[in-house]
């Protein structure tokens, strides 16, 4: 979906010319398109494309960077020319970027910027930046419930420029508190005369600013919302957040369960990817040293059944093979049966059929992958027995594991914790040790046929 | 947020007592509260509560279930009854459901559907699911441009209760054919006189009908919108998918990605929760296979360092650990590096710079965790020769593997193959085996101090 070379010099070109019939540029191409070619050209054509559009346009294209590439822009920009360049954003995606500069940076900005934005912003800034309060706006549109169908649709022909959606009218008693909703479908729907108090929603689904970003994000999509109002203590109306937002955060947080499953932390509900060697070194290794002492309790398996080991030298070569499929196993268990119930899809009620039916599965897979390693390790070593011993603890290892896999994760569920972020360091060392005690166990009783 | 036990025998009691006051039931409880509460009844108190409402109430009701909910209750449901419910339905929703039904119970229904609908449905079942005609609805509103805003307006008074988003206007031609749009905001802000042909934006962003879910689940997220229109090969507007349909796509995109991150199949794009044992073992084995396979290699490793391992069999206790971190860093970065790619923070310009700061961070880790297992060994097998092998071989492991992890997934993205499929395997195939020659490599040449 990358704009042609060709295209972006036409769109060059208009910029310069500013033809008067022509400086509606971006009425014809997505700003999307446009900051999606700016990442890709170096700082200083960013500098010139920036330094070609008006203030408008500007904020239109800013407010489609990535937080680090808006950094890089402002951060070389004129402090007055960034103020002025605000002013035209949105007061969410304000607080965004100024949360992303350094502080120095975001006074000396504040102090060019327009009074009631910066009441606005700062007022945004004191949330913290996964809650809804960090991630509201504050151009909503409410009326008082005497206001007539006829006029709130008058009103909102001045508004619909400026407001962040014109698709929810909330309707706010005299001190402002949240009594109703009604939607611009309901509004149109009715007839000139009737007055929003007749016609609103009473129920109107609404959340306190401190709530997590991420349990706004399911009432969203629960209640197939395209905003959900913001409120205070005393059921204020301070905000909305709207249903573009609630994308951003469903990446956001499921970038966070995918961390989670291989035991790396985010920093501040911002990604790896752009934090600096020591800090993404930081996040990634508390699990690591939870894993390496792990290992070594496997290890002390190993050392324990050092007598067998010695004898059958060859049953070290079927270490790996162990290890990684009860591994696989574990985690495929473990992460199906986690991301069930995330979704939804498993249900409290549901989790031990679930735990069952996986328990079956295992079985199926452990025979086939224990009949398939017992015929390799056969033919490999020339010895049948051995094969016999590998096979049947790689059946018992793949069956455990798989019910390893969902028994941990139901047992943190019970406990109250997210399974998400516990079950993977336990379930790794936990398969590691009981597939290799298995293992030997077998290899020694059957000692005196290998 | 579910339901207290109080507040639902309160619904139960209005629906039974039906007092005409207060048949509006659903108008102050949301559908999807009441079907949240459903899906934790039993099959015969489902049938009860469906018996109690009027097919407009059960149909928005049913709209909000799971697919496998709405088929066991369908299933249980009178054919004539069913049909009278769909036709409440959005097309959608209906080809959905029909689609999770048994071919025969599917025909029946049908039969006592009204004409237009089965021709709508029908007309949608012909694309697979997860294409933008699976997910399309027919139920969108289009004008001709020569309309005027002040009729347009008027007549979406009347179509707002049964269109699917009132949020968009679409322009049509002669031949249906897609050639604008306007938003309802852009709407109401313009005067009564103009024409959608004047107002209307023609740069109008579709999809083709046979274009796959996640392409148009990308498309809306990167511009925002509300709706997207999906267009046949000649551009006639067919229907349009609405964002409340585009966040349930992400989320099941989401678990196809993390079942590929522990190599696991999704079954037509179904999740794995609800499939049978027997489909979920052929699902899962196919990756356990090749794990197998990748576990075997690893073992001829180990089978070509007998010797070594023979004259100091102390090393085998030290295999699990530097499998195991190997494995945990090498998912670690390449899990980071593929959720990067795919969330577009790492563009494709930086992928190299992106892998040297993965490779520092890889020094670093390797570093940490080479010290400290070098010190557990060294105590626990009071052989600080042993703990020099080990923790010489933990930092070698565990910054190659950081290094392997980004390197593979570059490399098949330089292929043109998704990373997210192909990279888990071969990471934890070649992480064994780097790790375990390093490893009795090491533990060879120093063979003589141990």
């Amino acid at each position: 979906m990358t704009m042609e070379k060709k295209a972006w010099q036409k769109i060059l070109r208009y910029l310069k010319i500013r033809d008067k019939a022509r400086t509606d540029i971006l009425e014809d191409i997505l700003p999307q398109d446009i900051a999606e070619k700016i990442t890709e050209l170096e700082p200083e054509e960013q500098r010139k494309v920036f330094g070609l559009l008006n203030d408008e346009e500007a904020a239109l294209i800013l407010g489609e960077l990535e937080p680090s590439e808006q950094a890089h822009i402002i951060s070389a920009m004129d402090d007055k020319k960034s103020a002025a360049i605000l002013h035209h954003m949105p007061s969410d995606d304000i607080a965004d970027l100024l949360g992303g500069l350094e502080n120095p940076k975001v006074q000396s900005i504040l102090k060019h910027m327009h009074k009631e934005d910066v009441a606005e912003v700062t007022g945004l800034l004191k949330y913290p930046t996964d809650s809804a309060g960090g991630l509201m706006t504050t151009e909503f549109i409410a009326f008082k419930e005497t206001t007539k169908v006829k006029q709130a649709l008058s009103r909102l022909r001045e508004l619909a420029p400026s407001a962040e959606t014109v698709y929810y009218l909330y309707t706010v008693d005299e001190d402002d508190r949240l009594v109703g909703v009604t939607s611009l479908r309901e509004l149109i729907a009715s007839s000139d005369e009737e007055t929003l108090g007749q016609i609103m929603r009473t129920n109107v689904l609404s959340v306190n600013a401190e709530i997590d970003q991420e349990e706004v994000a399911n009432i969203v999509q629960k209640y197939d919302l395209l905003a959900l109002p913001v409120v205070d203590n005393d059921e204020k109306l301070l905000g909305i957040v709207t249903v573009d937002d609630i994308m951003d955060v469903i990446e956001e947080e499921t970038t966070e369960d995918i961390y989670h499953l291989v035991g790396t932390s985010e920093r501040e509900g911002k990604s790896l990817v752009h934090a600096g060697v020591l800090a993404t070194s930081k996040a990634r290794l508390p699990w690591l040293i939870v894993c390496l002492l792990g290992g070594l309790i496997s290890g002390f398996v190993i050392d324990s059944y050092e007598d067998t080991l010695a004898n059958v030298i060859a049953l070290a070569s079927f270490i790996p093979v162990i290890m990684d499929m009860g591994g696989n196993v574990g985690s495929q268990s473990s992460t199906v049966f986690v991301r069930g119930v995330a979704t939804g899809e498993i249900l409290p009620k549901d989790m031990f059929q679930y735990f069952f039916k996986d328990m079956k599965v295992g079985l199926i897979m452990g025979s086939v992958c224990g009949v398939s390693v017992a015929g390799a390790a056969a033919l490999w070593q020339a010895n049948p027995m051995l094969g016999l011993v590998v096979g049947l603890a790689m059946f018992c290892t793949v069956a455990l594991a798989a019910t390893i896999g969902t028994l941990i994760p139901i047992f943190f569920i019970k406990l109250g914790v997210d399974p998400a972020v516990t079950a993977g360091p336990f379930v790794t060392t936990i398969k590691d040790v009981t597939g290799l005690m298995i293992y030997f166990y077998i290899a020694m009783t059957f000692m005196e046929y290998l």
